[in-house]
């Protein structure tokens, strides 16, 4: 038996790779998928569970920056439960892109069966497993095998689906630059992770802290749900995502000085975004920003705003990561799940 | 100086007469309605801060199963900030709710005025109070006076919007019997107010309990968003919301026996919610369940499934205001909270 941890420690540092091959594999299907743009439907549904559901809301609000349409995501399950209030009646065909990483999780498989049943449009997986009933389910199958992982917890895997649909995004938008930015970010992340990494171990060990929030707006809300994910998982820490605004009708009421305020900051919104931060830093929370300048993680990295969704990722995990291991868990095994949601009841 | 708590309790035990003015100011505004109706847009758009963006998350998924067409709650904050990431580009045309108690909230306001500068498309307001800015700034405007409040934390008002929300889907829906049926549920909600006080009181009451989840799915997730703020506004108690099958895609990690679980269930989907219940209960949480029959709060309206939506609120608000008042606290005066939030940064 391995140390704790250590296939999450592993696959959060070595992910830079993963975001690489998303790039090529989104450039070699490329022609495909400009033959199903956004603005040939009536809407884009992005679906998921768990991680791959915040990777949904993420990438439908960053592709509908990018592509325009209409774009949304939603759990799989309401998919399956409650079609009526995600379809459109009548003539409206809508594209589907569904993400899972083993390509096997129940509810978003039979999501997309029904789909298919019911002739409402168009097909694209993202995946990290070439050899699953999802993955050749689309009409385009982007599939990202340096993301696999051993760990229950989605580290590597999520950020190199995340690069995926941004890449798509890009390619849907036209947007060479942004495509080329994507392939810049490796090294970018690499050297965030050598850069920061005791920041945050400082910051993930402090147990004095007792509940974290987590706040991003526009696309940074499902990643700001995904961070916050990570930590409930792998820490058991009482953590909440909100976007930026939000927080300040009602849930700030549970700020305390022991309360951490975790800020995935815009530029293009930064003067709203930082206001926030302050008042929760005002009322006796603690806070820590990230940004491309002027915050505490800062990238540095001179890229596009669009292009830099994933640099929120790697050190936010490790700070789960951390905390997980000065809880005297197992970062690799948390408590109650397992690695794949298989339903019975549906 | 009043008694801790007294309006609160007065507002959620007082509500039914509000929910009867909702249906009738729908009414009395049908016709304007019908002349905008949800399959005339790209998307309907419904929007508001805090409580009314839960509010919105609601009645987005009801009026698409109701009435067709692509639904979606947004918290205003991110049309305000992120319009790209809201409103399809070129000629689709949005039809934009905008939900707000006061009529004043700032982030509403912008979001309204910056759509109608934009030209984006037609305007709805619910709000509670007709002398303020947002009482006129719609194409049509809902104005339910009788849900008017002096609390912070809303109650009574949300669901006198809530109830005018479901009404116009029922009108946009061409639902006659509907609209009947949310006639017919103020007698049911003093009723049950009646019959469950005491349950209610008894499990707020339970300070062994340390964490609240809020389970619900298709419209009843905007709802069970919102019972989960109401209990951490008025109690400071950690809880979350999720969308039922979500649940067990991490979050039920944090499940304890100091745990409850609350299950806004459905008829039409039981089976599958009612599993993750039981799931929950087998992890050694504890539960607590709302439906119209074999559950711990039993509505036993004999009305069609999605009239039903308000009953799932004021037992569940009264169960925040127990819990609050058992741990020494004001009901009234939530902490770190004003009645209104008035921006300065945007």
């Amino acid at each position: 038996m391995s140390a704790p941890g250590v296939n999450t420690y592993a696959e959060i540092t070595t992910q830079p790779d993963a975001w690489a091959q998303a790039v090529q594999v989104v450039r070699q299907n490329a022609a495909s998928l400009r033959q199903r743009t956004p603005s040939d439907y009536s809407q884009v549904v992005f679906t998921g569970c768990g991680s791959t559901y915040y990777l949904s809301l993420a990438a439908a609000t960053l592709t509908q920056m990018l592509a325009g349409g209409v774009c949304r995501g939603l759990p799989a399950s309401e998919l399956l439960l409650y079609p009526d209030g995600v379809f459109p009646r009548g003539q409206g065909r809508t594209l589907l892109v569904a993400v899972s990483r083993s390509g096997t999780t129940t509810e978003t498989l039979r999501a997309i069966e029904a789909f298919r049943a019911a002739g409402r449009g168009d097909v694209i997986v993202i995946s990290n497993y070439p050899d699953t009933p999802m993955a050749t389910m689309g009409d385009v199958n982007l599939i990202v095998p340096a993301g696999r992982e051993e760990s229950v917890a989605q580290t590597r895997s999520f950020a190199s689906m995340y690069v995926a649909a941004a890449a798509t995004a890009a390619v849907w938008g036209g947007d060479d630059a942004l495509l080329g930015a994507l392939d810049a970010l490796p090294p970018v992340g690499e050297r965030l992770l050598r850069e920061y990494a005791p920041l945050v171990q400082r910051r993930g060990e402090d147990l004095g802290i007792n509940q974290i929030f987590f706040l991003g707006s526009g696309p940074r809300y499902g990643l700001a749900c995904e961070v916050a994910l990570k930590m409930k998982e792998m820490s058991l820490t009482v953590v909440e995502p909100f976007h930026f605004l939000e927080f300040r009708h009602g849930p700030m009421s549970m700020v305390t000085p022991q309360t951490l305020v975790v800020a995935l900051l815009s530029d293009a919104q930064r003067a709203a975004e930082a206001a926030v931060v302050t008042q929760m830093a005002e009322l006796g929370g603690q806070t820590l920003t990230l940004a491309e300048s002027q915050a505490d993680i800062a990238f540095a990295s001179g890229l596009p705003e669009l292009a830099r969704g994933v640099l929120y990722l790697p050190l936010l995990q490790l700070m789960a990561y951390h905390r997980s291991v000065a809880k005297g868990l197992d970062p690799d095994r948390p408590h109650n799940l397992s690695k794949v949601i298989e339903l019975d009841a549906v």
